[in-house]
């Protein structure tokens, strides 16, 4: 078939936008890659640990709409997403191809705007982006694919009774910032609103808190979906019974996350429980091996399923985690 | 956020859909992967060779519309069409991850056809589907990234004067089929319009050939986007100039392509130089090496470039390849 040339010139072509990716994610690759962005494949140096490998997307429409956030914002936090898996896994992460669909009308500055965002995130987690693709969508959507190294891996399914369970970074703040984004709400002026919007806007994979856990946490899982939905993962996979203590985790809880969630007339708790996209991780292990930056939020013992304890005494189940085909 | 349940239950959830990849995709990935699917990520063996890496995407709208082929066929040629990348650096695919942007409206029986297709061209490429994501979208997206190994990568910036310019596989095919699928045309009841069809349905990346390439070839890349283009493409990465001798190109054309081209009102020549899709490969190197399943199609020389040489001895300069943005 003869490709015959668009009536118009493009804002940009295809070789303008690999120029810009060379420009944009090039000077952090060397030593990495020896064959990088232009190439059919990317070519790394030879590795010797295990490899941890994962891929993640953020689809306009679905993840983010193009009013919540800036392109750069976009950029970084699809990249963060997929590192969060690296973190849960304890992986170092080494390099990262980006997978673009671009809508006709993107401009060659809103790519720069993007692409920015991704290399600030890729340069934050020591990730290097050797590679990619490029193609035409009716809306925008960034796949990324990491690789990562880890001596000794952390799955899910490791988890025993007796461990403590184990909450790194924050939860809950992500998903208000959401809510007020999705609301066009006028209150973002605050501190405490504007804490929860950037966490939003701006997660961190928690990628040194992850490696820490190597060697002294059982098993692991990043809160992308919710801490409640996430714990029941955990268990399932681990054949455990999970015992979320809603106190313990009450006393961790941000005071911006319990100041928004009033304003908004939701409970800190159920916000805390039920919040995705902070990319927090959750960890199970023997006290004598918690890290200094874990906070003790449960435990784990024999049985089935994952529960939420009240300090009546009283438990209810948690429900699992958000399922990204029920919308 | 509290995630809301649905007000009526979807046809199926992501675990289920989870389960579905587990079961289609997992029998073979025994043996590479030692953690797969259903974690935060996969991990592979340790892997001596480099390692050589890509990712492609194929969109509803943008690659294929739902009318033109099966489900299974959508899901075979993406992942080939990713493959593809690896068999131009010589590579051996290792495993693959699988990023799946679904429709609202597809069903657990649509998705079983996507991953069966997925899953055969996975068989044939000696690649396991390991891990992967899924994501709810506008309209249907795979996005396959895959890992190989090659003891010497191919690059595509290889070629020197005096090298000959190699054919492996055939050019022109598919972007016939495609042709006839666009027209819905009522021409593919004859043999030479179904062999069309097919190779636009079902390409097949060269991972045999390409793996054979190492250590005799000296630049390579895979036809995704056409001859001329591609060609253009290897010259200009190696600095050189690539002459594509017509006589020598139109003594290897597949007899289909002329039959059908003709029938199109096309030249046979102008479809084998400017059809996409095929996945055949070029690559250069001394005649002493020349792999046995290679054609000789031209040759390398100083200078810049690249040319379509009559043989008149007349030469036309060969136009760039497809632009993945310029539509």
């Amino acid at each position: 078939m003869t490709r015959r040339a668009p009536r118009r010139p493009p804002p940009f072509g295809e070789r303008d936008a690999v120029a810009l990716f060379v420009r944009t994610f090039s000077a952090r690759a060397r030593g990495v890659a020896s064959v990088g962005i232009g190439d059919d494949a990317a070519v790394l140096e030879r590795v010797g640990d295990p490899l941890v490998w994962t891929v993640d997307a953020s689809v306009e429409g679905t993840h983010f709409e193009r009013g919540w956030l800036e392109l750069e914002d976009i950029g970084y936090r699809a990249f963060q997403a997929a590192a969060s898996d690296l973190a849960a896994m304890g992986a170092r992460p080494l390099a990262a191809l980006s997978a673009l669909e671009l809508p006709k009308a993107f401009s060659k500055r809103e790519l720069e705007a993007l692409t920015r965002g991704q290399a600030m995130a890729a340069r934050e987690c020591g990730a290097p982006i050797v590679g990619g693709n490029v193609a035409r969508s009716a809306r925008l959507a960034l796949t990324t694919t990491l690789l990562g190294t880890a001596r000794a891996p952390l799955g899910r399914d490791g988890a025993r009774p007796g461990d403590e369970l184990w909450l790194l970074g924050g939860v809950g703040l992500a998903a208000l910032g959401l809510e007020l984004l999705r609301k066009r709400s006028r209150m973002t002026r605050r501190e405490a609103e504007q804490a929860c919007v950037a966490a939003w806007r701006r997660p961190r994979a928690l990628i040194a808190d992850g490696a820490r856990l190597v060697g002294r946490a059982r098993a692991a899982i990043d809160v992308s979906d919710g801490l409640a939905g996430d714990v029941a993962n955990l268990a399932r996979a681990s054949g455990v019974r999970a015992v979320l203590e809603a106190a313990r985790l009450e006393a961790v809880l941000a005071p911006e996350l319990v100041s928004v969630a009033r304003r908004l007339g939701r409970s800190p708790l159920d916000a805390a429980l039920h919040g995705g996209e902070d990319y927090a991780l959750v960890a199970t292990g023997p006290t004598a091996r918690r890290p200094r930056r874990a906070t003790v939020i449960g435990r784990v013992e024999r049985g089935r399923g994952a529960v939420l304890e009240l300090s009546t005494g009283r438990t209810s189940a948690l429900r699992p985690g958000y399922d990204h085909l029920a919308r």
